[in-house]
């Protein structure tokens, strides 16, 4: 299994060549996914397969619902999917997947596409049945991938145990809190993990106070969060939020204004906790969940252009010495991004997300980031992968377009050596998500 | 007369060079267009000039709008127009005239380019005065463009007759009806092209109902809309929305609140007959009309940059069987497209369109549709050309772009063949407008 | 001193080197900046460390405020801020740093990069402590640059004398008038500077008209104004506005209504005395003020990006006399701008601007203007500079990529000669900046 050769043949440039491979050898620093800890690589090809992208995709090219439904058997399930994917293999997430099955699989896509006559091919070898198997199909990856740390998704009322957090690194994540207070699986979660009872806002202090002690105590080093597009990042009245979050926390209705100020009394909270426990604050901006109700699992969510980094400037100005990663969701706002961390300190532009992770979007928004943010405070790249063999074609497609950016721009346009090139290369690689999610370690 | 080449000559790169020969040897066809079945060519070379990207950008160079008033003899309109040609030399959209000038009217514009001095013999050369002439010159710019197919755009009492609707496409064009309802013209043209009395909503759903039947029965292929940027595509409360329209129709004056009730009525139910007649329909998001008042015909209208695609997917979910084309005017609203068409199956990324028809747009755009939305739902490109002669040239434009795209990311980059790649143009310029607009057939 | 040839040895292509050098080879007209006739060149290296744009990124990379205060002695200023520019030595602002000191202070930075070490040697050449090095350092930046004229941003109350106002042109900034007419500074000033009243609109109508009498009598070429994202530019009522603007000018506090209504009132105003003394008005649309209080000085604002050119057609249908070069804050703003400037006469687009001015934006928005805005229409670029050093490296980075732009897209693209694309940027490079601020004359 050759993988840091990925892509290295068809860069025809030789200095773009030169830099994709040097940097391609270092070992990824992976600061955002969505790894089960427990399951990290696929057991099932099927798991590949099931990455939203591929069965959103298909759904949006005509392939019903009901096809990839999660109480079908995975064999099949994958080869329902299989017969769609015709239709998006000009997708820059269909090329994560043949590259997934060229080298974790040795599957030679060139004489026969990945499709209904090779599925079952590919299934059988992706098998791993045997927890023994399992765990060495995870190892196999993780190495072949040159893995050195992926940040993890967890719930608060995760346990977090059972795994090495120095490798699979937790990571708080508070849109429930946040965005659903008032659902009492929320407030009841919150009672069982934390033993408290939670009635009031001090109540909610005290347990977000035994929840950031857990994750901080077990190596956290984010605290994470999705926010939608007219979400207002301001100072609660907290005086006038009292009652509103014990209603939230009984379950009772909410009035728009009083949801709305629950909402930014909880986030105002978190970011304090942040500060305190010296969490960076992962901010990613933008989605609208369920836009799309009759979609597929993980693709229901779109966003609304219409968003603004101005109404998250109280906040930045309020916690001066919180980090805040920021990603933004729509494409159209990446410009913003790039002004607002050259601005403030403590805003970070961390990445490429979702619907702004291509490379027709990602060569103008890196340049412009690498044009005028200072090079400590650019995370360039995180997977936000559900499985560990996503990571690899997933930071060699950023790996690719920053080589030709540095190999364009600074090495041939700024006459920098290709010392100096790659050394911006390794800060925003590794130095940077090593340093700035430390908690000033 | 060597249309096919239009262009070649001037790509050095022989790779896009060999693609973009092989997608402009293909037969065009044109899902979208203004084109009078009725003279489809140019008789005149002012009909040529009168493109109201010449007029406009003239008079927004100085030229006073009087010396392109149409009360004027066409060939004073046109010697005036050429004085002030050589502002505006450098845009794209003179490229098209002359490349129509030389392609069409072997006019050579190297030693002398198109003003004063040469515009009388272009004009001479263009002159087509017998119905015979004039049919010949449609049949020969037909052929030279290698025209398949255009889609025309007819006014709702449009009798659809005098011509082969098989290569004059009839689509229905419905802004009058929604958003002009209130206006006393049009419940008139409504009771006269329908001969019914048309006096309440159930009199305009009858209405509605002839106009499909017609439209459909005379070979239709889509309905079509331009809607305001701030258009909410949301479900009417039809009994709320029976008295203003009642009003509407009898040309009453509305309240705000009224007026847009009766637009968005008539825009569900317009939604609806689509659904019922298997009718795609093409929404074409985004312009203000009349803001500049004072600008020449066809050069008044602009757009509010602030729009999303979220006020419409209420209407993409409540009509999971309509096809929705989706043309965006503000060229930063393009990568939201991307996303929605890479969610819900029944939206299609469809043509670069009008202020967004320039190749600095279109060659992000084009990448980032070919990267992440699947291919069986990309419309390469329309001309909305209104004399057939400038059908040859836009999509000249797009197909290079097209082929530079192709070589640079999919052959050279991702390493397909040339046969893959073409086939990916053939589906987005081809096999897409032609299964899309086939209603199911 | 060879400053012509900055950036001739990083471009590879034979092509657009030829055009850079002769784009190059060409006087700067420079139609806006923020240089102090009194004193243009730097008389210390802390003058030019001290442009916002280092303070505010190496502030942002997490340099302590103070170490840049304004009270410390220059040369410990100037050491303080080189310790930290290691941090922002990737970004575009930086190379115009290391630029000057490699032209103006014939600096070799290859072996030694600006910092820590090397400060005191740069400081020591650039030092300039009695008047006559300093005039003479004015005139060889002047020279060395190829100054023909470089525009000024002058306080209403500048008395515009000193200097020779054919070089340093005067222009009229007007933000105080507009958006502080109610603070008691503004009023006071407008009356010392009038000797009139100034109780009433009428009152105020006198003093600007006494102004505007000053600047053109002066030279002044244009007037300016800075306006946030939410500014209306609409018809105001001035019966209305008379209460509000009589208290605004007794510093008596408005209602939010009143205030917005005064700044609609003194900006229509102004329009008609632009329109009156036949003075562009240069419109720099988007900008939030303070948004980060804790920022250095000139680091505090950015933008909200939801804005548009919609809220300014009023304007522009009102006054077609005037000419509005305007500039747009929001990077992904820009599109709209090449519409509006494509249709309006009035309009014109106007350099790059600010959080715009990064290569990675101005490529995609150069094409566009290129593509679609008449020639006439474009000014190419202006520095905003503060200290005459920074106006060579700027244009240079413009003209690099106007060369590449023009080489790619219009020599080789569209098989135009050389002259032609030379003769579209000494359009926008000169004959454009010089014509369309002539005032008509």
């Amino acid at each position: 299994m050759s993988a840091a050769l990925l892509h290295a043949d068809t860069i025809s440039d030789a200095l773009t060549r030169r830099l994709f491979e040097v940097i391609a050898s270092w070992p990824i620093y992976d600061p955002h996914s969505h790894i089960n800890p427990h399951a990290p690589a696929a057991r099932r090809f099927d798991e590949i397969l099931g990455y939203h992208y591929y069965t959103e995709l298909a759904h949006s090219a005509g392939m019903p619902a009901e096809l990839v439904d999660p109480a079908l058997d995975p064999r099949q399930r994958s080869r329902n999917l299989a017969g769609w994917l015709d239709r998006i293999d000009n997708t820059v997430q269909f090329s994560w997947l043949t590259e997934i099955a060229r080298v974790f699989h040795g599957f030679d896509d060139v004489h026969a596409p990945i499709g209904p006559d090779t599925i079952d091919l590919l299934y059988d070898h992706a098998l791993k049945e045997s927890p023994a198997e399992a765990n060495a199909w995870d190892d196999r990856v993780w190495t072949t991938t040159g893995l050195e740390a992926v940040f993890l998704t967890n719930d608060f009322d995760d346990p977090l145990e059972g795994w090495d957090t120095s490798r699979y690194v937790p990571c708080l994540r508070t849109d429930d809190l946040v965005l659903k207070l008032d659902r009492p699986t929320t407030s009841e979660r919150l009672r069982n993990t934390t033993n408290l009872p939670v009635e009031d806002i001090e109540g909610l202090k005290n347990a977000l106070g035994v929840l950031f002690d857990r994750f901080v105590s077990k190596g956290a080093r984010a605290c994470a969060i999705s926010l939608p597009p007219d979400f207002q990042a301001v100072a609660p009245d907290v005086t006038r939020a009292a009652t509103p979050i014990r209603r939230a926390l009984h379950g009772l209705e909410l009035r728009p204004d009083e949801a709305r100020l629950v909402q930014q009394t909880v986030f105002w909270t978190l970011a304090q906790f942040c500060r305190d426990y010296r969490l960076p604050f992962d901010l990613m901006i933008g989605p609208r969940r369920d836009v799309y109700p009759a979609g597929v699992a993980g693709g229901r969510d779109l966003y609304d252009r219409r968003v603004s980094l101005h109404d998250y400037h109280e906040l930045f100005n309020q916690f001066p010495d919180v980090t805040f990663p920021i990603s933004t969701l729509a494409p159209d706002a990446a410009p913003e991004l790039v002004s607002y961390a050259w601005i403030f300190p403590n805003v970070v532009a961390m990445g490429h997300w979702w619907y702004s992770n291509l490379p027709a979007f990602i060569a103008t928004d890196l340049r412009a980031k690498l044009q005028a943010v200072p090079q400590t405070k650019i995370v360039g790249y995180y997977s936000d992968a559900y499985k560990l063999e996503f990571i690899l074609p997933k930071f060699r497609m950023f790996q690719r377009v920053l080589a030709e950016v540095l190999a364009e721009d600074w090495v041939r346009g700024r006459g920098w050596s290709e010392e100096r090139a790659l050394g911006l290369a390794e800060r925003i690689m590794r130095t940077n998500p090593k340093r700035l999610f430390a908690r000033g370690e």
